[in-house]
C-alpha cells in the first residue's frame, strides 16, 4: 500500500523522499550511508546503462574491468587525488575473521596487511598503473576505455541516489598520444552526456568547465553538464576531465612516438552515475508520483482492464492480452533502443479501479490503457498519459486498431514534452543578475540559476559560496561574448558564469 | 605482438594462462589475487551476461542492487555461512587516511568502525536482512530477485577467471511462500544454466545435486551444473542452492499464510560467475588460440582485404565494406540474442597477410572472410571457420553475393559442432568404475569422469578425497537405477556417483 505523497509545495525534500519510497525505487540499508537500489530503481538504471554504453560504443569505446582495491601508496602518489579523496575512503586493513569461543566473530589480528587497501572512491589510479604496461608506443593509442562499477566514498550526510557512501557509476578512462586529441575526447563525451541527458533523460542542460575551485582532484580543468531541479537547485549530472599528463607522470607512463621520443601520454575520464535517477526524479514528477520519460521507463504501457461480472472480466482481460499482443508486436526501433515496448497487465479486479490506476501513476509508466466494458462493446478504449494527471491526459474513444500506432506516437510525444516544460522551467528560473546585492537577493528566492559577472579568482569565488551557499555551476560554452565588470570585486570579467544553490 | 602459445600436450595449465594473456581477455592486477578484466574477456562478460540477463527475465526475476559491505554481525548469525567464510573476509575496520608531514598517507586511527565491514563475499545475509521489511504477507511472495556484483573471497592461490580474490557475477536470492515453490524455483534456476551453459556456451553439463560434502554453507542442498574441460578436470560452472527457512531464520523473516499463521519463509539462491569464461576458453580453446561459440563472439566475423599495390588494397577494402554492410543489415534474431552481427575490418596491410589472420584466431573470431585480388576479380571470397583451423576450415570460391546468408548457416554450424565435440570428449572420458583399486589406477591416468558406487557417507567421500585428491561433482538427475556398493565400504548404494578431479 502506497503512502501520502507529501505535496512538492510544502516540502520538496520530503516529496522527493516519499518518491523514492512509494514508486519502490531505493530505500537506506542497515549499514551507514549504503542503499538498496529496489527493483524498479534499478531498472530505471539498466535502461540508463544500456543506452549510455550503446553510446561510448558508438564513439569507440570497450568496457573492462580494474579491482575494487586500490593500494594506500597508489593514491599517495597523485597529490591532488590524495588530498580529494582521503578523508572519505573505506579502508580494507585485514583479510581474516576468526570465531572466538563465547565471543563469536572477531577480526583475526594474524591477518592485518602489509598495506591497507582502500575501497576506490575512483580508479584513475589503479588504472594508470596498468596502462603502464599497455602503453609502449603510439600504436597503442587511444586506448579508450569504460568501466561499469560501484566505488565508495564515505559520506558522512546522505541522501538516497544523490549523495551515497556506496553508489553505481560508469568512469571512462582514455589515453592519448597528445593533449589535442585528449581535449577532443574530453568535448566528445561530454557531447555524449549532453545528449543522454537532453535526449534520453529529457532533461536540459548547461555544458561548459567547471571553475577552478569545482574542479576533479587531478583535473587541469572539468567539463560539465548542469541541469535545474523543479525547487530550481542546480543538480551536477556528468562530469568529463582534462587530466593532462597529471596521472601519466604520477604512473611513469610513457610512449615512444612517431618520431621516436619518449613521452607522457595524456589523460582524460568521465563519468555518470545512479545520482542521475535523482536527477531524473526532481526534473518530471509531480505530486501523484514518478514522471519517466518513455525512453527510459522500464514499462511503456499499462492496460487495466476493467468489469463487475466475471464475464466482463475475462472479456476485458482477453481484450488486454491481444492488445498487449499487438503491441510487443511493434518492431525495435533506435528511439527506444532496439528493445520491445514493454507492456503490464493489471489484473487485480479485487482492488478498485482507481486505486489500480494510482498504483501506476505512483511508478510513473507513461501511459496507462483502459478497457472497460462500455468501452469494449464500441471496439475502443481509453488512453491516459502519465504527464498530464487527470483528465486532461485521457482520450475515451480511442478505436482499438488504432493502438499499436497511436501508443508511438504519443510515448515520442510525452518525450519531447517533458523535455520542452523542463527548459521552460529552467529559462523561466534563469536570471542575468548585475550587482551583489541582487544577487543575495534573488539567491534564496526565487532562486534558480543566476547568471553573474565574476573576476575569475578562486577568492571571490570561495568569499561568494561564503556568503550565500551558492557555487559557480558551470561557465557554459553558450554564454554571450560580454566583458563585464564583477558584482562582488569590480574587476574586469568575460563574461557571466552561472551560480546556483546545488545539491 | 603475440608471443608463443604453449601447446596443450606440453602443459595444459601454462597453455591456458598464454590464451588468457595472449587474446587480451585478463591479467594479474598489483592488488594480490585481484585480476583486470581486459576488453575482449570484458566483451565475453557482456555477452554471457546479456542472454542469461534475458533468461532471467523470461522467468520472471528482477534485479536490484544491494550493499557491497555487510556488517560482520550479520555473517555470524548464519552459523554455516560464518563458518564457510570467515577465513576468506576482506575487513574494512577504518573510514578515513590522513596525510603526515613526511610519512605521506596513513590510516586515521581514530576513524575506526564501531563495527567492522566486511565486503560481501556473497550476499544472502545482507539480503534476507532487507527482506525482513519486504516480506509481511503471502501476496508479497514470490519475491523473485537477482543481483550483477563484484564479491570478495580472499584467496590464497588464484588463477586467473578460475579462482580469483574479487570476481564479477549474479547471484539470485528468491523467497517462496513453500517449500514446495522454492525447490520448484532451485530446479527452474539450474535449468537455465544448463540451458545457458549447453545452448550459449556450447559447453556439455552434467545437473543434479552434490553431495552434502560439497554443498553451500548454509543450504538444505546444492545443486549443480558440472562440466568437463579439454584436459580431463571437472569445473563447477554454476549452482542452485535451496535453503529452507535457515536464512529466514537467521533473520526472523516471517510472513503471514492466506489462512492468517505466521510462517518463516522458504529460499533459494544461485549464481554464476566470470569463472564461465575460464570453462568456455577450456571447453574450446586450441593450439592457436581461443575459440568462441559464436552466440557469445563479441565478433562473430572478420574480413580481411588483401592486396599488394595501392589499387589493389583500395578495391578489396571497398569490397569489405559492402560486404559488412550485408552482414550487419542482416535481421536481427533470438539466436544472437536480438542484437546486430558484429564484424570487423583489419586493414593493416603493414603486416604479412598469415600473422593478420593468426591475430584473429588467437582472439577467437569464428569466421574470417579473406578478400585478395585474384577472389574479386572473381566475384567471390574466401571463407574460413576458426573451430576448422588451416585449410581444414577454408572454403574457396565463395560468390560475395552468398555470403551473408552462408555466414548465418555457418556460424549456426559452428555452434553446434562445438558443442557436439565437447560432448564427444566428456562422453569417450566417463568411466564406469566398479573397485576402488581400478578408481586408484584411472583418476589420475587417463582422468575424467569417474562414475562409481558410494555408500552416501561423508567419511568414505573424505577418505577418496584424501586418498586421490578426487571429489564428489555431482549425482546426476539422469544416473541409472542401478544399485550396487559402494567402492570403498562394501556398503548399499543407491545408483552411482561422478567422481573427478576439478578446478
Amino acid at each position: 500500500m502506497a503512502e501520502a505523497i507529501t505535496k512538492r509545495s510544502v516540502d520538496y525534500s520530503r516529496w522527493y523522499l516519499d518518491i523514492v519510497k512509494n514508486a519502490g525505487m531505493a530505500e537506506n540499508s542497515d549499514v551507514r550511508g549504503c542503499m538498496v537500489i529496489k527493483p524498479h530503481g534499478y531498472a530505471i538504471w539498466e535502461k540508463m546503462q544500456r543506452a549510455l554504453d550503446r553510446m561510448f560504443k558508438a564513439t569507440g569505446h570497450v568496457n573492462a574491468y580494474f579491482p575494487l582495491f586500490i593500494p594506500m601508496s597508489f593514491l599517495a602518489r597523485e597529490e591532488q587525488m590524495a588530498e580529494g579523496f582521503a578523508k572519505e575512503c573505506a579502508v580494507v586493513t585485514h583479510h581474516r575473521l576468526k570465531a572466538i569461543p563465547k565471543e563469536g566473530l572477531i577480526v583475526d589480528p594474524e591477518s592485518k596487511l602489509e598495506e591497507p587497501l582502500i575501497i576506490r572512491p575512483t580508479s584513475e589510479t589503479i588504472i594508470w598503473n596498468t596502462y603502464k604496461t599497455w602503453i609502449q608506443s603510439y600504436r597503442d593509442l587511444p586506448l579508450l576505455i569504460n568501466q561499469w562499477a560501484n566505488v565508495v566514498r564515505w559520506e558522512m550526510r546522505t541522501r538516497l541516489f544523490l549523495r551515497t557512501a556506496e553508489f553505481l557509476w560508469q568512469e571512462g578512462h582514455t589515453a592519448h598520444a597528445t593533449q589535442k586529441e585528449a581535449e577532443e575526447e574530453a568535448h566528445r563525451i561530454l557531447e555524449v552526456y549532453r545528449s543522454f541527458a537532453e535526449d534520453w533523460m529529457a532533461m536540459p542542460v548547461l555544458t561548459g568547465p567547471k571553475s577552478d575551485g569545482q574542479k576533479f582532484p587531478g583535473a587541469i580543468y572539468t567539463l560539465c553538464i548542469e541541469a535545474m531541479m523543479q525547487d530550481r537547485k542546480a543538480l551536477q549530472a556528468g562530469t568529463s576531465h582534462f587530466l593532462g599528463q597529471n596521472f601519466a607522470k604520477a604512473f611513469d607512463v610513457k610512449f615512444q612516438t612517431q618520431a621516436g621520443q619518449l613521452e607522457h601520454a595524456w589523460a582524460t575520464s568521465w563519468g555518470v552515475s545512479t545520482r542521475l535517477i535523482g536527477g531524473l526524479i526532481m526534473t518530471h514528477s509531480d505530486d501523484g508520483g514518478l514522471v519517466l520519460p518513455p525512453r527510459l521507463a522500464p514499462i511503456h504501457v499499462v492496460i487495466v482492464p476493467l468489469g463487475k461480472t466475471d464475464q466482463e472480466r475475462d472479456r476485458s482481460t482477453k481484450a488486454a492480452e491481444q492488445l498487449k499482443e499487438a503491441i510487443v508486436k511493434i518492431p525495435r526501433d533506435d528511439f527506444f533502443g532496439y528493445e520491445p515496448l514493454v507492456v503490464e497487465i493489471d489484473k487485480r479486479f479485487n482492488q478498485a479501479p482507481g486505486s489500480r490506476f494510482i498504483d501506476w501513476e505512483i511508478k510513473g509508466v507513461p501511459i496507462r490503457i483502459e478497457l472497460g466494458p462500455r468501452d469494449l462493446a464500441q471496439g475502443t478504449c481509453v488512453v491516459a498519459r502519465r504527464d498530464f494527471p487527470g483528465k486532461e491526459g485521457k482520450t475515451v474513444g480511442v478505436p482499438m486498431a488504432d493502438v499499436p500506432t497511436k501508443i508511438v506516437a504519443l510515448l515520442k510525444e510525452i518525450q519531447k514534452n517533458l523535455y520542452d516544460r523542463a527548459k521552460k522551467h529552467r529559462d523561466e528560473n534563469s536570471f542575468e543578475v548585475n550587482s551583489y546585492d541582487e544577487f543575495k537577493k534573488k539567491i534564496d528566492e526565487p532562486g534558480g540559476f543566476l547568471w553573474a559577472h565574476w573576476d575569475g579568482t578562486g577568492e571571490t569565488e570561495k568569499r561568494i559560496a561564503d556568503e550565500t551557499g551558492a557555487t559557480i555551476r558551470c561557465i557554459p560554452f553558450n554564454r554571450k561574448k560580454e566583458p563585464g565588470k564583477c558584482m562582488v570585486t569590480g574587476n574586469p570579467s568575460e563574461g557571466r558564469v552561472v551560480f546556483a544553490k546545488a545539491y
